[in-house]
């Protein structure tokens, strides 16, 4: 095994070809054995085992500094720096991480876990470099789909006009069009000769289709969303427009090809655009077959491909793309947006039912927000299912167009709360902070998949202005389906436990929390209250009130950040009302960013456990408060 | 005077083209007139003249959709549409908007403030159009500047692949070259046939650079930023690319070419660009020569173009860019980072003293964020100056580019608080609301110009992560200048004034209004104290268990949302660590978008001003809870 030799980016240097070919295939065994165990980002992975073999084959990290946009394509790259043995760990609580992570090596220079970043990582770190007066190579490695992505647009527009030396790896993986790429090669070198882009584009879509193999794919794909930008991207015209140098595409599984034409953009001054089109899981069949399902894999058996199924209830996620679709037979007006979430959003049903009404706009978390505000000024009914932690970067958007324009958007709020494995970068624990101070907006989370559908249907009657449901990352409580769900009345929460002295209000995946908590002061002689607190904005004020005039001391229990969330809600409620006698504790998620780990361990490690929400609770006597001047 | 007879868009339709210019005339004399009394945009709307009476003339507003990006070049438009009278109490307090205002006139069908949302209201709107099977015309009118922001885009590659009817009015005010235009109408038309793009964009600038008259200036405008995408709109071939139509370009000053060029567009299926060159301040002398002055002018007068200039202390933008420079000249690691913003951010001087310091990236507030800390990763020093509403597009990039990685990125906030006439878009009030839960920020807000030059300078000392000063677009209150300003210690408060038993938290502007509340209640014999609270994150902990421990009651001032705000995070510091028997009483800025109007009347709306609070602070006995079950 050569790789067993390789530690570091130097034990590269001295090899042959044939060597690194080699270690390429090494590679891809020991991704897919290991991933077969962890799960983990298997098919991007495998579809840049030579790209970055030849980046730490010819140039030096980390003095070169290399930026994976998003960073879930880089375990090649942390196997080549010395983290091979780190694999079993991958993505678990403590161990291995499942992107650039600066605090695991000195080659990481550069984290993400959103999408488009790396274009103004790169143009921040060649100025930089240039002010220092220092040499090092800037070299990012981004995807198709990245580039989509406003910020990157904006990021290229910038790189063209200071024209620093840079290399963008335009890591195009989506046509699939590996075996003839020497042909496509060929044919686009012409394209860019002859520079006459239009008649160009229609041949080529011509000769494609001639080519039976690939034709169907090619012109399904043509169909395609993307499509406009992957002309501009094949024929490297956006690029050239953009100043960059455009080179290329080159077969990404071509060794040579790829030193010689690395070696050529690393000649050339000012930025250099090198497009290596890959196949997302190449070497292993059934990621190469669909590299949607193995973009992150579960555990799976190598020789069947058959990943593990975790065994459970119905995801939220299936929820909501169940609900929506009963919805939208019902009403015509109700369109579906996604932001290059259609799978991860619980849609894919929806789309193949309604392909007219599924409005998926690429990476563009911003412009799927405005649009949807259009949308609904004009009558329709859009349901934007985004990522809690996506949706950060439609924030202004939400500001400006949407709640200030007070339009009937309905956001569907997957990953809210703890993701687990992929970490810091994704966890969902701000939305509460940063919609909750937005006027016109209701916030909502369902304790349970009826509560879900319920809140669908809440939120698809409601005509006032936007509403927005979030819901978790996990498998739904278990229980049956209602039939026909009732709409929530607006701000109205539900006592699901009646206590004494001290009630907890909290939300989703907390109110089971909250039980245990109950469960073990029960045993103590302690009856402690539970509450639904089911709209975290507005909040259901005549309870709040009850809940201070009946001397009650509440507990908040939320598993998003204790800055700003349903427990600042809570105490500002007070606070504005002039009831400054009422006991409030907030258990949420401390100042800090969790990482990745199991959803259960990044509970633990705040504190959102039955347990400790119990010794909370006991411990929750009055600081006594030495008055010094107490003339009040 | 023929716009006497024109209350609506309908009265335009039998005029003929000299009529339509003679109505133009009028129109600008109209606009110089009333907005040198008011002030406002005069030199976008200038430039707009004859495009929006085209629009009106050809098409049939409300039922066709004209969506106006940011909106401030839409005074024509309502000047057309029956809202000629309200000119009087533009920008003014319950007066006429200076942006687009759907509950001014049916004929409003988008509102904006911020750049780059136009396309994505439009690609909604056709969307919606056909989904309903209406015919209507959607026609966005998009600046070039604004099509540098990552949202237009995004939006424009989803337009390019829908291929909906829509026309896109590109209205490209930058190269001011109208007496020309007829000369590069011709060229341009025959780059557009041959498609030999690089040689002819090679001999545009050969061509531009002959003629003398304006050679000068081109040359000029090519160095600049935008030059990239600039020759991709020249060209068309960018709009081509992504699936548009491309037409023009066309003098915008021509009534019966624009004419022409929108019946064309009109007759063409699908997505249509059209390219139309304007001048921005056309038509009023001192606005054409400079345009940028001219942007949002004050009242002035009219024979000498001289505007009225605000007398009284510096305003803490300016304060902000002299320190800056200061500290720039002793420190080579400092450098400024701007969205397009450099004259209103303060750091016009800045630019002239250290041009390779001075990064200005278009409209790209997400760039310009991340870019910035990859900067700082590379040890500089970066500054980005930023207004409080324009920060929230980078929100995202804030939170997981700049916090996550904990980067020694410093965030200027300008206009944070009411900004005044430019109303509810650009208020500055969420800031505290959506910085405050990011894990490792610090901000700040100055009480007057010395301590602002202090926070400057404690910014560019730290080394622990991101630090955010924010300020009022208001001036100083006069101080003189301390030479030498000293760092602040990150969290410290500062006690301006003793009192008994209540004790007000304030910051910045919020003082003076704390003062005022304080000497009223003072000649009652009530001794108010006041805490400058100049670290909204991390607070004054031990000042805060102090005043606990002292008995006080604490109002908490603040313009910014009273959800999430200081006030918030003083209850949740209370909360967090057990204290629950001390009153806190935040008085902010309620639930609701505040329109436009003075920042003195905004203030007064929402009862920020001394004599409201003097008289919550009289009415601040706490509620008498009944207690039902008082068993705690």
């Amino acid at each position: 095994m050569l790789l067993d030799g390789i530690n570091k980016p130097e034990d590269l240097k001295e090899l042959t070809i044939d060597q690194l070919e080699q270690l390429a295939e090494e590679i891809r065994s020991f991704l897919i054995q290991k991933l077969s165990v962890t799960g983990g980002h298997l098919a991007p992975n495998l579809g840049v085992v030579e790209l970055t073999l030849v980046m730490h084959y010819l140039f030096h990290s980390p003095h070169d500094k290399f930026i994976f946009d998003v960073g879930h394509q880089s375990y090649v790259h942390k196997i080549l720096t010395g983290r091979k043995d780190q694999f079993d760990t991958l993505r678990m609580y403590k161990g291995l991480c499942g992107f650039v992570k600066r605090s695991e090596s000195p080659h990481d220079v550069w984290e993400a876990g959103h999408s488009s970043t790396s274009l103004s990582a790169a143009m921040g770190m060649a100025l930089a470099r240039d002010f220092k007066g220092d040499t090092n190579r800037v070299v990012a490695v981004i995807g198709d789909g990245a580039l989509t992505g406003g910020m990157a647009l904006e990021a290229l527009n910038h790189i063209g006009h200071e024209k620093r030396n840079m290399i963008v790896v335009l890591n195009d993986n989506e046509m699939s069009i590996a075996p003839n790429v020497g042909a496509l090669h060929h044919y686009l070198g012409k394209i860019r000769t002859d520079r006459h882009y239009q008649k160009a584009k229609d041949d080529l879509q011509h000769l494609l289709n001639k080519i039976p193999a690939i034709g169907g794919k090619l012109a399904k794909t043509a169909e395609r969303f993307k499509d406009s930008l992957k002309y501009l991207l094949v024929s490297g015209i956006l690029f050239e427009q953009f100043g960059l140098t455009y080179l290329g595409p080159v077969d990404g599984h071509d060794i040579e090809g790829l030193i010689d034409i690395m070696k050529q953009a690393d000649s050339m001054p000012g930025p250099v655009l090198v497009h290596v089109i890959t196949v997302k899981g190449k070497g292993y069949t059934p990621a190469e077959r669909d590299s949607h399902a193995w973009h992150g894999a579960s555990p799976y058996k190598i020789e069947s491909g058959q990943m593990v199924k975790a065994v459970g209830p119905p995801m939220y996620t299936k929820v909501f793309g169940d609900i929506l679709i009963e919805l939208a037979e019902k009403d015509e007006r109700i369109v579906a947006v996604t932001p290059a979430m259609p799978g991860g959003s619980g849609l894919l049903e929806f789309a193949a039912r309604f392909p007219h009404r599924m409005l998926d706009v690429g990476i563009a978390e911003q412009h799927a927000a405005t649009m949807s505000a259009a949308l609904a000024l004009e009558g329709l009914k859009p349901v934007y299912a985004v990522y809690s932690t996506f949706l950060q970067r439609a924030y202004d958007q939400v500001v400006h167009d949407i709640c200030r324009q007070n339009l009937n958007v309905v956001f569907a709020i997957d990953r809210a709360g703890f993701v687990g494995p992929d970490g810091e970068t994704h966890q969902g624990v701000y939305d509460i902070a940063y919609l909750r101070h937005i006027p016109n907006l209701v916030l909502m989370m369902p304790k349970d998949e009826n509560e879900l559908r319920r809140m669908m249907v809440t939120s698809l009657q409601y005509n006032d202005g936007p509403i927005a449901v979030r819901y978790p990352r996990i498998h739904g409580v278990g229980v049956e389906l209602e039939k026909d769900p009732q709409p929530i009345p607006i701000g109205s929460w539900e006592t699901l436990r009646e206590g004494d002295a001290y009630v907890i209000l909290a939300v989703g995946p907390m109110i089971s929390v909250a039980e245990d908590a109950a469960e073990a002061l029960k045993r103590e002689g302690v009856n402690v209250g539970i509450v639904n607190a089911r709209f975290i904005k507005p909040l259901d004020e005549a309870m709040l009130v009850s809940l201070a005039e009946s001397g009650k001391r509440i507990i908040v229990l939320e598993e998003g950040s204790q800055l700003g969330g349903l427990g600042s809600a809570v105490l500002e409620f007070y606070s504005l009302k002039g009831i400054y006698n009422t006991a409030v504790r907030i258990i949420g998620i401390p100042d800090f960013f969790v990482e990745h780990g199991s959803i259960q361990q990044q509970r633990t490690e705040v504190g959102l456990t039955g347990e400790r929400v119990a010794s909370e609770i006991r411990g929750m006597l009055p600081r006594v408060i030495k008055r010094v001047t107490g003339q009040v």
